[in-house]
């Protein structure tokens, strides 16, 4: 069997077209354009003949369980269609219409599954408009209390159960209802080592664990022309020695990266030893150890070099997040089908937070990345051929074949 | 001979409650405050029966020729009285209010000077209202022209030949029609090399160089979770290696100094490679071997950690002062003096700019120091003890009776 790819990749430029505004591609959850796209998705999922039906956080799912079909928990895929502001036309959008097409592919194919098939578009992936993140996954997965989320007041002061009211969005199931038996994503990789390597599918075992942290080193104003190099109590310096002292621990360690990606001096002034350094790490490893053990060094450090400099220093946690596993069953099956179709693979972390990650808590997950040219992601540019958007979704039809048959 | 201490801190404390507004004593060039200020130095020149002149730059003159005194150059003394925003009261007040303190006190011991003494307040040297700094020492000695400094516009939209006539301070005679044979200025050190080390005086011998450079590295902004370690372009690892290494390099020579004292990323992200770091540096020494050499240095470093880290960079040469080494028999002047009165001495280099660099170009100029309590500068907490503000006018007068005897 082989979807179609040519309906596939039409219907990803179609949603690709929707919800464009002055800011570009800019589908915000439950915003006007977000309803946009959502509209001609539940539209395809009714046309294909699926059940439609949203949950209380807005999920939206069609469910496909033909006559015959056992009442029995489904197998699920899916992802999300809100964007980033100025998005491509990848990101998330790949793996809904991926899941309609399989549906229609196997449809065709006169396919009789054992079990239902349903494929989800999660609500708020991206976290911009309203915070945190995968919200619509993880108040599925009962990660958040569905009021909570409701009550998220956005980046423009509104409230998400308002706005997903006022698109026709806000449903009347609870998250969770539909209990999956297993749950797999397809996705673009949003980084370049498949595109570098000239590898075709990656085979999602894990999704990084993150902690993010704030740090600030206090020190003294002073100037730069009168204080002696061993009188100065360089705030700024503190912070770009944490800078290269973390590159050298990611260089010696390729199951770890680290970036500061913000910085900010006081006074800020040309001829003025900074006082006040504030800056941000971001921390990554799928090994749990690596992670903790990595975090804890750099606490170390920070008193280390704080001392040696003069200084005083403070360490925020902003964000801690385990690492996930994916289920080794399921990536066992994405490699079945990659060597029935010839294709190249490797075992692949994800580097990004995914709805995935949320689905791993409640039911054996894992993830199918097709390249990103350039590793280019959450910007207009961002791209992947349409064959390996193709070959991905063939995989992805495997694997749910494969799941319920 | 003996100044008269009282009398010069009380001229100090009163000058310091002058021009005082909203942000503190602001006493910034040719603003109602600067008036309030030169009113009473002005004043002060007149009670000690001296000849008051202003030249076209606003700087302000005391001339004393007492009768029978030849008509020959005059040593010249002096500092400024503008201020930065929010500042101390001993930063240039020191300088000038000793020099009349001086003349006050050779007029009362009835001394005979064989050539004409003259104490300066000279315009701007702060350069917080009009650029550049050290202004009306610099249009004294032939480095600027006149007519471009008046037309200074200021950071208040201002126009600096109509402040001065708006204030009363545009005189009428040419900087540099009175010639001095030497200068020598009082000064607060605004480090903290004198106070830490315990030192009374500091015979200050050169003033330091100083260049500063814009440096911009560009690089590639990535997914902070997607990017692996070795495919990274990261600008703002590549300031923070300059800031280490720019360190250790003053580190290993006490003739130079190096300070990042402003650094902004872009897009300034916790989770994304910054593909853009835009940082100052200043660099400084005594000696212009050194400074040149550091500076060649640098530039070939930038180069090289571009190439490392696969960004480019471009660096602007903002500020670009050689050193300046002040004479050396004035200096010798104030060693004798400091010897005969018993006061700890040590040569010293100033970090920061002086009107003595300017007057150094046209005459034999040195400059000497007395302590800053903790190095504190351009701040309300700039202090200066009573006992050593008044050891180094008496040192002043030493120095100015041996040039004028």
């Amino acid at each position: 069997m082989e979807i179609n790819g040519a309906r596939l990749m039409g219907n990803i430029r179609t949603l690709g077209t929707l919800g464009i505004n002055e800011t570009g591609r800019s589908r915000l959850a439950a915003s006007d354009e977000d309803k946009a796209g959502r509209d001609y998705v539940k539209g395809l999922f009714e046309e294909a003949g699926l059940e439609v039906v949203v949950d209380r956080i807005g999920n939206l799912y069609g469910i496909w369980r033909p006559e015959g079909c056992p009442d029995v928990d489904p197998v699920m895929t899916g992802s999300h269609i809100d964007s980033v502001i100025n998005a491509g036309q990848y990101d998330g959008d790949l793996g809904v219409l991926s899941g309609l097409e399989v549906i229609r592919t196997l449809q065709e194919a006169g396919f009789r599954p054992s079990r239902p098939i349903v494929v989800v578009a999660f609500t708020n992936e991206e976290g911009v408009r309203y915070q945190p993140d995968m919200m619509g996954s993880l108040v599925y997965a009962g990660g958040q209390p569905l009021d909570e989320a409701l009550d998220s007041i956005g980046t423009d002061g509104t409230r998400l159960g308002d706005e997903l009211a006022r698109i026709g969005y806000a449903g009347t199931i609870d998250p969770g209802d539909i209990k999956p038996a297993t749950f797999v994503e397809l996705h673009i990789e949003q980084g370049p080592i498949l595109d570098v390597e000239g590898t075709q599918i990656g085979v999602v075992e894990s999704l990084q664990g993150i902690h993010w942290k704030r740090i600030t080193f206090h020190g003294a104003q002073n100037h730069a022309g009168t204080t002696p190099t061993s009188m100065r109590r360089d705030a700024g310096l503190a912070a770009a020695k944490v800078n290269v002292r973390e590159r050298e621990h990611a260089l010696a360690n390729d199951k770890f990266l680290c970036t500061v990606g913000t910085i900010a001096l006081e006074p800020n002034a040309v001829n003025v030893i900074p006082d006040k350094a504030t800056f941000t790490v971001d921390l990554r490893s799928p090994v749990k150890e690596t992670l903790d053990s990595e975090d804890a060094g750099l606490e170390e450090y920070l008193l280390q070099v704080a001392e040696q400099e003069g200084l005083t220093v403070e360490s925020e946690q902003l964000t801690c997040f385990d690492p996930v596993p994916f289920d080794e069953g399921v990536c066992q099956r994405i490699e079945a089908s990659c060597e029935a179709r010839g294709l190249s693979h490797r075992r692949i972390t994800s580097g990004a937070g995914q709805d995935a990650q949320m689905m791993a808590r409640i039911c054996p997950t894992a993830m199918i990345f097709v390249p990103s040219v350039n590793g280019i992601s959450h910007n207009p540019e961002e791209y992947s051929r349409d064959e390996d958007c193709v070959n991905g979704a063939n995989v992805l039809l495997d694997v749910l074949v494969s799941l319920s048959e």
